[in-house]
């Protein structure tokens, strides 16, 4: 199904190459200012255009646009608000909201009518469904987190209300962690017509104590959940992680950093610190050398950049929906 | 909340230190013919009794009994069926059942009625709930998993009619990777009064194509949530997992190990191949380092080793949830 | 929450003065053909145009168009379907659609700004939400449930092609059970200014033996949950219904008539003969009369005939929500 | 499924002729004083022993026990508490409960095993399930509602914290409307070994404003399928009900009485004064003169005086599910 939450509930719809993508929000208070401008420049930053927060730069090409397909520089991502929404204030109704598909190029996409690509889900639609909108991946393009950010830059500014603030970062493209080097070594990376992987971090402060159930509804399985759902992230982490296999108990817990083990969650409830948690996602599989066209779609070189802001949606989907805290 | 799953649900119940624990399991089908001895075997490799699949041993006391806990090693976990089974054949009306506790001993937790553990959830429990069972963890006791165990047994005799098998096993302790060693390190640090983390890597086959949906429910996303839901799990991962951040795509996808790429997934859905997953799992922080008491309760060197079917009974939950593939 | 069901999910949004009317359709199986002239009939029926299935007859003018509003008939309804369907095929992704108001007069309402009308939820809506949107009656417009007829009629074709068919009719308007004087009473009854009562009953054909749950999930309780999520309905009953109260058991059982007791379900299950059940509508509360306005926003005379639609789109999405049988 | 609500979930379990019947309740809040006593007054009443609100007498034997069958009388119907409840005080955690079936007498069932009755599932229970438990109906049985009794009495306790009443009872019986007549007219129908209908009404006091949801989660519908997920409810009706069919409204509106109207409850939503709805109960075709049998099995001759505390339990359930007003 394409509902996310309980409470704060999110439903997306729309193929990247139909009519348009969006979504209907369910569960906004009544009362909430919501600020438009806000969202517009979240999806800007999703499509790799703007400078927002210092992590992405103006886009000047193809060839030092940090890696971003052209087609998400072109599109403008203008969201057009149909309902639960009146002068700027919610109505505690359903919010929908539409982005046109300005952009579609479908002919782009017309080799793959009969052709399935290395690294993506075609054949497996074709076999699930019977039917497939081969052009862009239909609703597995990438496009589709565009209504999730939308709908995250709402849950953002419910929660900031809170003084809950979410914010997550590049922390490591290939094998580097140097974020100066990042847009260097992936506009190399694009120009060698080749993709590669990236992980992002990201930090939530200002949580109260208590949110997150002890057994199943563990606040880390909620957001393991929000994360593992985004296109090409291949593993999760929260607190001492993957690292911390080779950590004994007595060097874990009798340090200082007792914060950075518990990522900020005790027995799956908030316990006041910080949230820290990382999401690791793979080279996408479609870039000139693995197809082997020129001309094959229009894609990234390090999908983890424009992923930045939709983990910073999806952590903020969870929290929403944790609605009586 | 709970109750796991929506189609085929399970609701956990029992602290594990009251009379006893339990489950309600919703949804199995009418007329399966269950094997209530394979269930028996489950628990007692939960426990760290009895020799399965290879990965225990004869638990021969505490020094070498591979850092299983006294008490685990004690309990016979008994499992009563109360309704939804005539003669060894499921009704398709619920299946409850309980395990009495049998070996509940509150008097060794008595001196945590003023104290909270390090590293434990004691302290957001008693913020959340303004109440706390102070007496082994209440339900964020290990303990609960045996009720997990129970229904994850019943769902893989689901699966395996439909000859669909999943296989954990432990693949890293410490930073030992040889299998052969882990017995003699871990039994190493328990003497040490030390705890250990570890990495359980889990395997199925038989999945047929299309099981799992394109935007939310993801299958990875399902199963991480499932895994994040176990004591102690910090991280998940599947197929190129954490290590595919510093391939790039021409690598990934050239070579002709595709099918560890995918981890048996492609765009949310299962593509037939086998699923391959990992999760990690800190050391426990009760030990006697770390509590600075030699009598502190009774627990595991490696809460890793008892994972294992418990990761088994997750995944095979998430499995049976898609009830009509 | 503003959706319906779990499997066949609908999601409804947008307020009756505002931009648009829709919904999202979720759960809708790929590659079925959809009959988009059958969804305009089923809105022009709901809006008490055309002459459809005999029930409805010829609108000459508000004298003699069957107590239905002026709005109603100069509205269109026309349905701008947004994503899910390709060349008149389901994709197996949502389909969400639209409804533009083509017709919102908010100043018909401009004296509700600050008055509550009898009968009517405007007082509850402004406790519970702090907020009001006192055009029309925002949500509890019968409006809303024009998006509810379109989603309706899609569940009709998928139960159509399992040969199960859904037909309601108006069996009662006031004290009057002739159907050839609905009309004539209806008319005087608005030429007064005033409203009236109505009785729809719904037959379900073709239904399979084993639809529905035997405890809480029985059929005739999600019937009557999606029917009494009806505005103005104050009843819901099937088989015996009410009548039933004064029969003795000897009497029921043993007459040759026991498939009107049954009303088709037995023990919460559906038993293949057909399902009947009916419901009541008050009058409404927004008359001439009753308001003791003359321009009092435009309603209608008898709420139940514009319910007809409504009853067999709820019916139909009651069913396809059970998807696999 | 056999789970009822989503905050307030009540997951029942147990086949009638079993070993137990039971059930958990989840998401009751912690701390909370749990009056046991009262609970098992509650179940007395379900089985129509004790003097309860006055609506039963004392039960002297079959031909005078007000159609109450002998199984009900003899059955002590004692609550054993599994989990959730630490001296008297809930623990926040899943309250499970059991109740033996210390009665079960399959062998006045014997004669089912080849057999359908009249007016059961029977039929449908073995076409849905392939298997059918023919001893007293199994799942399908009212003894079914002991649970729900146990879990509505809690339900009502947490209810009465906020000073909300939930009252019961029998007001109309076969055509008798005049209560102190209803025990001398179930004794002869019984006598007769027929069996007859009733109509209970129920009764809400205390509501705060707001609670129910505007569209489909209207409080009405969450009642209706409440009650219809009742044993041998044949219908459901609030405020004006069907009598409200011959109403105009200039007659409803104008009138002194428009609480009578709303029945508590407008466009979804609580409107802060008393709620009123009705359930009728078709008679059981469990009667000696439907099933020509002498021994048939132990029954009602009125099944909707046992229905009384079911109602209560049931409206008790749907309030408590709306955990946040």
């Amino acid at each position: 199904m394409n509902t996310f939450g309980e409470h704060f509930t999110f439903t997306s719809f729309g193929e990247s190459h139909g009519r348009a993508i969006g979504g209907v929000l369910d569960g906004v208070p009544a009362g909430l200012h919501i600020d438009l401008t806000l969202i517009q420049s979240e999806l800007d930053r999703r499509a790799g255009r703007g400078k927002v927060k210092g992590e992405r730069r103006k886009a000047k090409g193809e060839e030092v646009n940090g890696g971003v397909s052209p087609r998400a520089l072109r599109e403008t991502d203008e969201v057009e608000w149909l309902s639960g929404v009146m002068d700027g204030v919610t109505l505690g109704t359903p919010i929908a909201f539409i982005i046109r598909n300005s952009d579609a190029r479908p002919e782009d996409y017309e080799w793959l009518r009969h052709s399935y690509r290395i690294g993506h889900a075609d054949r497996v639609y074709q076999e699930k469904y019977g039917i497939r909108d081969h052009r862009g991946g239909g609703r597995a393009s990438a496009r589709e987190t565009a209504a999730r950010v939308v709908a995250g830059s709402i849950a953002k500014q419910i929660l900031a209300e809170k003084n809950i603030h979410i914010e997550a970062k590049l922390v490591q493209v290939g094998e580097e962690t140097n974020a100066e080097r990042f847009d260097a070594y992936i506009a190399a990376i694009q120009q060698d017509g080749d993709s590669i992987g990236g992980i992002v971090e990201c930090r939530i402060t200002g949580m109260p104590i208590g949110v997150g159930e002890p057994i199943f509804d563990k606040l880390q399985a909620h957001l393991a959940f929000a994360m593992m759902s985004i296109n090409a992230c291949k593993g999760f982490e929260y607190g001492s992680g993957f690292e911390g296999v080779s950590k004994k108990g007595s060097e874990m817990y009798l340090s200082e950093n007792t914060r950075l083990i518990s990522g900020g969650i005790a027995g799956g409830i908030s316990d006041s610190t910080p949230i820290v948690f990382r999401c690791v996602f793979k080279p996408t599989a479609s870039n000139r050398k693995t197809l082997r066209r020129e001309a094959a779609g229009r894609h990234d070189a390090c999908v983890a950049v424009r992923a930045v802001p939709v983990v910073e949606a999806m952590a903020a989907m969870v929290l929403a929906d944790w609605h009586d805290f």
